[in-house]
């Protein structure tokens, strides 16, 4: 029910973005109501600016709607990424019912230590012991399956800090984003790192964003038959495609075929499909997102003395590429009057 | 100027879709003008009544429009395919320009036999051959590159037998279809064997399907930069997807992230994405087109005693197949008034 309105929702935009089109409305839709959540600031008045410029016609910068592509990371862009990525948060919780399937794994690492609860040795794992987990919890099973493991998770588990599902924790100046390039005619494109399977199990419901237009890590699948003749397809360990670094603009290209006019990220995990999305001819917003509010959210870099992290790096080299380059650095602090849909609207 | 036209005539399509939906109209887009190529019998029956089932609010068989996905083989089901698939014919006419840049090539096979352009011989190349000239004409240049090269022959080479350019060679029974579909809030998804890429540089224009809505036989690219620091991304010789028989279903999974509602082919490697289809729940659509029709275009089988064929095998067992699941068989030569554009009217 929930999600067939926001299908509804999702026509009833695009169909007024269309008869505006048609009906050589030259004006794009007025900002003024279309991001309550975000400061007047320089990073605000460049979007709107952006939307302006590409949307009107007539305007030098003028990008056809089928060409109006936007890709936005996840993690970190759109939702929470601290102290974990949420997906991880998954694959660690799975483990007890992978074990419970295959009883030889809980004397083996890093299984072992998972079934523990130590929190600190679970920090410690490594990249190997990590990746070992995902195959587990992401594999041998089939995509319906995964599906339904996926929803029921998402539907129970809470992040530990605000105590509410993981799906509450996006960040509502970025959904405000997506509303506002959609209203004007963009398709709002997700490119993650995360898993395409996992974040395509919500992403309709958390973001409008149907699985179509996820493009994330993707592993094989394989075809198959059940007993009676149905045909399945199983999710295989894999990789085809490693959506992060230049594993961005490839997986764009990929999937979508065409080069976006924005992109909008916030590590270095970032970097090439902004370039990429820049490389563009006529008008092209890149922007990144700095976690600079450890009060409402949390802080860190190690660009401008934020605190060092290995979760959504945010360099001083990537800074000084922004700047180099023209990216509009988003300031989670100053830029954003809200950060979640929960929270009490103050300061307005 | 011609592509803004068709992009034009799609948002137009596409809102008045949507806005039909939007009025709460419960009539699909009457059918009566929209298949005039087709001549009334069981397949045209069954694709109108389909259309009307799934699109009809209120009907059992409804789907929402988010769902509307339908998906379509290229070779031998939208355009010719006889007596060789377009793209090897591209391949084969790249050799001389792939050997110009690399003139020690000339002296290797298969190389050498292609240059030579005895085409009995060119008929006898090897898979292994084969591989190795699409391998040397289809990677190994950036992505904007091969699409120049690939739309500059596409403007100018010919179809022997017909004399005009391959991207004529579309059925316009199948281009009706397609147009149907759309005006009734399907997306129509191209998911071929062929060359992703390749499809994609006429996909648009040809068929009023973007480059997002081509799922098709998909290799790796590599991100890098040019000497001015400018990004770019270099076709590999890396198979991600075999989009035929199996990897199918699988490319749709990978690219579209929805089982379809209907689906079209014509060959043994459309099977299982034939098969995938029409195992989802609720109305399904599952056609194959039989090239029976010697006169106007070709007749191979080898079912029902046709000639038999490498290229776009239609064989005994896929026709049993059909007939148990209820996938519907197209003849070319009973179903179809008109076969290409160019034709004349006749019969009408």
């Amino acid at each position: 029910m929930k999600r067939n309105l926001l299908l509804v929702a999702r026509a009833a935009i695009t169909a007024a973005a269309i008869s505006s089109l048609l009906s050589g409305a030259a004006a794009a839709q007025p900002a003024g109501d279309s991001l309550p959540s975000w400061n007047d600031g320089a990073a605000k008045k460049a979007l709107v600016e952006f939307v302006q410029a590409t949307t009107t016609q007539g305007s030098p910068k003028f990008v056809p709607p089928a060409e109006r592509v936007a890709t936005f990371d996840q993690d970190g862009t759109l939702w929470v990424e601290h102290p974990m990525y949420t997906q991880i948060v998954y694959c660690l919780e799975r483990v007890p019912a992978v074990v419970k399937a295959k009883p030889e794994l809980a004397k083996v690492e890093p299984f072992k230590t998972v079934l523990s609860g130590d929190r600190e040795a679970m920090a410690r794992l490594s990249m190997d012991d990590l990746l070992k987990i995902v195959a587990a919890t992401l594999t041998g099973m089939s995509v319906d399956e995964f599906q339904v493991e996926a929803k029921k998770w998402l539907d129970s588990a809470k992040d530990p800090r605000w105590k509410r599902p993981y799906t509450e924790l996006t960040y509502l100046p970025m959904i405000e984003v997506l509303k506002y390039l959609r209203a004007n005619g963009y398709r709002t494109y997700i490119v993650t790192g995360g898993g395409q399977d996992f974040v395509r199990a919500y992403a309709e419901e958390v973001y409008g964003i149907p699985p179509e237009e996820v493009v994330g890590t993707a592993g094989g699948t394989k075809y198959g038959y059940e007993r009676d003749g149905k045909p399945f397809l199983t999710k295989e360990p894999k990789l085809l495609l490693n959506d992060n670094y230049a594993g961005k603009p490839e997986g764009i290209h990929l999937m979508i075929g065409r080069r976006p006019i924005a992109a909008f990220g916030n590590s270095t995990g970032d970097q090439q499909m902004l370039e990429y999305t820049k490389a563009g001819g006529g008008d092209r917003l890149a922007m990144l997102v700095l976690h600079d509010d450890a009060e409402r959210e949390y802080a860190y870099g190690p660009a401008r003395g934020l605190p060092n992290t290995k979760v959504g790096t945010f360099t001083v080299a990537l800074d000084g590429e922004a700047k180099k380059q023209g990216w509009v650095v988003i300031s989670m602090k100053n830029d954003w009057k809200r950060i979640f849909a929960f929270e009490p609207a103050s300061g307005q």
